[in-house]
């Protein structure tokens, strides 16, 4: 594994100059009844706030401020049922270009519909990996659009590095990172942000237990992919990508996974005490604190809250707890 | 009316220095989609994010703060199922005293069971006014606690202004302050904090229509009280009280209503675009925004959001909207 490409710590601020003024720099807060119930001192980094409701609109953005004028005119593709749908549609409207979004036939309405609202173009295919890759192959083919991948993509990951990079100013310096880790794009980003910006942070990435391939690859030394998961946590879904895996096996200090149980107990946790709307992926590093690790007493912790983007009309909570 | 009684500017400054590091500065939200639908550049005052979960924490704590040492040896009390029980229950903890709570027989577990966490001792009551005024009268003279009224109470009064106060110096000097009218301790607050410290501020107060009796009385020139309430904002069903009546009349400059359906649309926009968590009477305010009065537009508009204390496992719009 060669880690001489990644992006280095200059690329890491111009990444923060290019997209400030693009996206939020989101607020971080605190809670006393947390850090009780914890044992350490959390700072809530929330991504929740961002533009689109989740951190994805970091990576999208940076992605797009370095197309070129020709490269813009031709659109933008990606395949994703999620976060980085919205994100991707709303960039591309920022910068007066398309959004070419394939999205499995059967996604949620209120999510095709947050696409259409940004202007973002949808192309439906079926719900599998293979029919996502053809479709997305065709719309290129057709479009000439350019394709940006939500986590494995360095530009991506550079923007996503931003969240952890505002945090540094945010807070005490943190001892403790938690960061869910799905595909690894703002893994990725924040391992190299600490890296080059506080080298003494060590790095926790926190996965379901229903989609441990992240924790079985970091156990294994190899990529594991992500067969058949199945978890609440419905970011967190993916597989690591040929570029965020290395990253990770390289700077990762360590991956902690919980159930959906505690994920959702966290969840419903931070709604009913923090007064804040988060959706699962959120929640596992949220739930990880709450488990009380050892390591995590008295030390002061950021937590990455990604994204809240949840269906509020069916809450988990309503028939799981 | 008279108003020689009331707070003036330099008990407003000694409430706010009382409760300094008792409770929480609260942050100010914005955001662009709510400006783009208003017309208006709205900042939300979050006491969502407050103690014990809405803004009744300043006044009780307040309260609580002038009495003396013997007199908080004897405990507080009250009548609420609401806020205000939270918040008394939580001051009294705070000053190490007794906070007795009547609550009537039918209050939701999880309101009982927040006043409990924060070690109040309940009283329960027959489910009607006049059974809850006697319970709190018989728990007095057993105790010789002190009752603290949730609004008919200059001192409540005075730490309720705080919220306001806070607000000019987080935003923009305020065109309009918009307020949710119950019982009239923060409305009354607010009043007296931008009657002192930015008087060219308006202050609207926004009142659910199946609960508008301050609609009635500022409209009839006498206080009317409410009776027979109906309306999704639970905590906006009181009566004006003795002490709010007058400064309201006083110094409001309209009463605007908005129906319960205009308040859930509300809510569930302020959960699934600005992620935070608010319970309806805060929407109140919010849904009177969204209506989009003329003389709103281009103006700089503060939201008092009241608080997020509300049934997570019940929300209104899965069955109403």
């Amino acid at each position: 594994m060669k880690l001489t490409n990644v992006p280095d710590k200059n690329e890491l601020f111009a990444a923060r100059e290019r997209i400030r003024g693009l996206i939020h720099e989101t607020a971080v807060l605190t809670s006393s009844l947390l850090n009780a119930i914890t044992g350490s001192n959390i700072y809530l980094k929330c991504e929740n706030f961002q533009k689109a409701g989740a951190f994805k609109s970091r990576g999208a953005t940076h992605a797009l401020s370095l197309l070129s004028k020709d490269e813009l005119a031709m659109g933008v593709a990606t395949h994703s049922s999620g976060n980085h749908a919205q994100a991707l549609a709303r960039a591309a409207k920022l910068l007066n270009t398309k959004a070419y979004i394939v999205m499995p036939d059967n996604a949620p309405a209120v999510k095709i519909a947050a696409v259409r609202q940004y202007g973002g173009i949808i192309s439906f295919c079926k719900p599998n990996l293979a029919d996502r890759e053809a479709t997305l192959a065709r719309v290129i083919s057709e479009t000439s659009a350019i394709e940006v991948h939500p986590y494995n993509n360095y530009d991506v990951i550079a923007g996503q590095a931003t969240a952890s990079m505002e945090m540094l100013g945010q807070m005490p310096n943190p001892d403790y990172i938690l960061c869910p880790v799905g595909g690894g794009g703002l893994l990725s980003g924040t391992l190299l942000s600490m890296h080059y910006f506080s080298p003494h942070t060590k790095v926790i990435a926190c996965e379901p237990e229903g989609a441990n391939d992240a924790w079985q690859s970091f156990h294994t030394g190899k990529l594991v992919p992500s067969t058949q998961p199945d978890t609440i946590a419905d970011g967190l879904l993916t597989s690591l990508g040929s570029l965020t895996y290395p990253i990770i096996k390289e700077h990762v200090t360590d991956i902690l996974t919980v159930t959906d149980v505690q994920i959702i107990e966290a969840m419903y946790f931070v709604f009913e005490r923090l007064k804040i709307v988060i959706e699962p992926s959120s929640a596992v590093a949220v739930a990880v604190a709450m488990q009380r690790p050892d390591f995590l007493q008295n030390k002061n912790v950021g937590i990455i809250i990604s994204g809240g983007n949840v269906d509020l009309r069916s809450l988990p909570w309503i028939t799981v707890l």
